[in-house]
């Protein structure tokens, strides 16, 4: 095997270097003179660049295009921003230069707490790690009958990335009728697919309502009353895309008059809601602080996630989170 | 098909008989005159149990001695006392009678319940939800890195049966290096077991140790300080199974010196635990009060695994959940 030489500018830490060092190996592992300050710095011109055949972490954009050896670019964020533009795509797609970003790290964490917020719910955890009842009390069947299984329920997803993707994998043994909203049916999906057009009818029968829906102009409110209504009554609502895209004062609505049954929520507007926000005080609304993406071991997963996309590349099998 | 005609004795209310008449159908379906109080409930001797090929309920023990068409019963409890005598065994054995009950029901739901502490604790749920805090604060900062996530990390699972069983299907999309303890090894259960004997060396690197213990002798405080002390510091510890079978004070100490970094309990001894318990007081212990086997939809859930058994036994499949 031919070896190539990676340049890597992302802030590791010292197990995630190890990580790093040990699934690269044989192939040349440099790193620049000045590191950067984190995994989503911008890091400056280093001279080691101009020997990388491919560049981890978020490469300066002088340097790639002066560099003629630069095959691959690994970003180590979901976000792209500084590289999403008409001549850096015009570049890429001149010099046959891969463009992957991490997405799937975060969407993994994503996908793990909206799920781990399913299961609280189905299970009534909030409630139960309240209750110091006694067995038998009707207090305590009454509890006990609230819980049910996610099996066989219903949920409908709105937005379909790579966080949905992975909830669909994370539901598989729990045989859930599973139906997203995207607005381009691509046919990869591996579920039913539903335009907006067509959601009312899909949220009418819906035990669980997950948005992953990103903030832009079209997504504002786009959890509204009208949809709020469309739902089934008693379902449960969920989101960990943006707080933008509910009207909350028809969720507050929906919540109060038991059109939905509970909602949890990440995200919400502004964050952190102002401490005297009806929301804070609903008693089936459950909160986190926008901390969906975080885990613990982020950089080994960002490690592990680069090392997945190097044997592929290495393998010339098409990568994961390719965006250009 | 030659038709079978069964004669059901649980009480089930109005959607989950729909359920069963849907079902069984073209098979006949009786009733007994007087119904049953509850699914757990004795029922009393009926003539149309005579006509009877199979009985799904508690049937009446003298009504199946009297019978020469059963061929099969359905058990609508995991419990199955009244039936599990020498002469009773003796009975099913000489007329190749087939009687299984409804443990699988029950145990999805335990496994649901201690997949949702596990989720909860890998999110940092309770935590999270408590707190309001800013975007971008080292408290924030903190509490995302908290959270971690259970794709690749191990367990130690504490008795392998039914709950173990639908436990280890839920967990299979996050690739979880997964032990389980039981006393004798058959070689179907699809995951690495361990004795008693070789379960300190799988303790010290398990990330989380999940218990299922029945309450019994063998079992009295399994989870004692030494077993505790062999566990990877920081590991998080579960007890869905028994109280009896964890001493509390070596656990409580156990959190207290950091060992453990939590425990997440649905059983306790005794329950509830007195108002004063520390345990009670313990950061890092959450507890439920045993609720893990409780379910909404408890009948719909009989039925639908009875009809599963059903298809099984005319298509002279074996049936899940079988006792005798």
């Amino acid at each position: 095997m031919k070896q190539v030489t990676i340049f890597c500018d992302a802030k590791f830490g010292e197990s995630a270097l190890a990580l790093l060092a040990e699934g690269v190996a044989p192939h040349e592992l440099v790193f620049p003179q000045t590191p950067a300050a984190s995994v989503l710095e911008n890091s400056q011109a280093d001279p080691a660049f101009a020997r990388a055949d491919i560049a981890c972490g978020q490469p300066d954009i002088e340097s790639i295009r002066q560099s003629d050896r630069l095959r691959w670019i690994h970003l180590t964020s979901a976000g792209f921003t500084r590289y999403d533009t008409a001549e850096f795509r015009a570049l890429t797609a001149a010099r046959d230069l891969i463009v992957t970003n991490s997405s799937s790290v975060y969407a993994e964490a994503c996908a793990e707490h909206v799920f781990a917020f399913m299961l609280a719910d189905a299970r009534r955890l909030p409630l139960a790690l309240q209750t110091r009842t006694e067995s038998g009390t009707p207090e305590w069947l009454h509890l006990r009958n609230a819980a049910s299984s996610l099996r066989g329920q219903s949920v409908v997803i709105l937005g379909f990335g790579a966080i949905a993707a992975h909830l669909v994998k994370l539901l598989a043994p729990f045989e859930m009728k599973i139906v997203a909203m995207r607005r381009t049916r691509r046919g990869d999906e591996g579920v039913a697919i539903v335009t907006p057009g067509q959601l009312p009818a899909a949220l009418a029968t819906a035990d669980h309502v997950v948005s992953v829906l990103p903030g832009n102009a079209d997504s504002h409110h786009f959890i509204d009353a009208r949809r709020l209504a469309a739902m089934k009554r008693g379902a449960a609502f969920y989101n960990i895309g943006r707080g933008t895209t509910v009207d909350q004062h028809a969720l507050l609505e929906a919540l109060r008059s038991g059109q939905l049954d509970a909602a949890w929520l990440d995200v919400t507007e502004p964050e952190p809601l102002p401490p005297d926000h009806p929301l804070l005080r609903e008693p089936n609304c459950f909160i986190t602080p926008h901390v969906a993406g975080g885990q613990r071991d982020e950089s080994e997963a960002l490690v592990r996630h680069f090392l997945e996309n190097l044997r592929g590349f290495l393998a010339g099998s098409p990568l994961r989170d390719r965006i250009m």
